[in-house]
């Protein structure tokens, strides 16, 4: 079961000049970062209702997101949608043609188990899926 | 007061694919669509928690959403959060440097009041402010 938009992934140059311009903007402390290694990038979070903002920059030169930044420019990256069982919508979805990027659910920032589907059968849209890690 | 994220707006191609398509994703049934004749689209709504999906469709040749589609192909347009007071937040917005892409709140869709920034000052994201019309 889908339970809720867990967060929104944006793509950032630099965390030090966009951290305090979604402060401005959302009128919200920044109450968390995070280094996630093995996708080599640096987050940071914002709270927005139930929904967080994911600030996210490349780590390294050719990072996932210094290569995302570099063809489309920054802005959104993803949307995330907590699952109430992850390997159970994992199969649901690829029953119903989604192709999933990961067979099996890896560890992501926030202490979270993740997958992420192909957008290219998704409106363009990376879609991840989320699950509290127990 | 920024209360949540209300919608997260996303560009297609075609309703008739696209609802289809959302419905399987959410397992959640599209429950209204809506024609904005002065935006010139036709929107089709979803459910995630408190956060809608609002899936937008040109209803004209040359409209903002096919231009858009044309530059960037389908995907994700626009993030809206729910503000308590729209006047009281573009004030607040513009004094912080944003720029506001209109003076005052204009009717949108799902009976809302909005105001869009400009992405140039936001990383790139297009940034709606609603409130629900009294």
């Amino acid at each position: 079961m889908m339970l809720k938009v867990e967060h929104i992934g944006i793509a950032v140059k630099d965390l030090a000049i966009s951290v305090p311009l979604f402060e401005k903007l959302l009128n919200s402390q920044c109450y968390k970062t995070e280094s996630v290694e093995s996708e080599l990038v640096n987050t940071a979070f914002l709270k927005s209702g139930e929904t967080k903002i994911e600030l996210l920059e490349s780590s390294v030169e050719n990072g996932i997101i210094s290569k995302f930044i570099e063809k489309k420019g920054e802005g959104i990256h993803h949307i995330a949608f907590e699952v109430e069982d992850i390997e159970v919508e994992m199969e649901r979805l690829k029953n119903e043609g989604f192709i999933l990027l990961n067979d099996k659910p890896k560890a992501g920032a926030d202490n979270k188990l993740v997958c992420f589907l192909h957008p290219k059968n998704t409106n363009g849209v990376l879609i991840e899926l989320c699950m509290e890690r127990k």
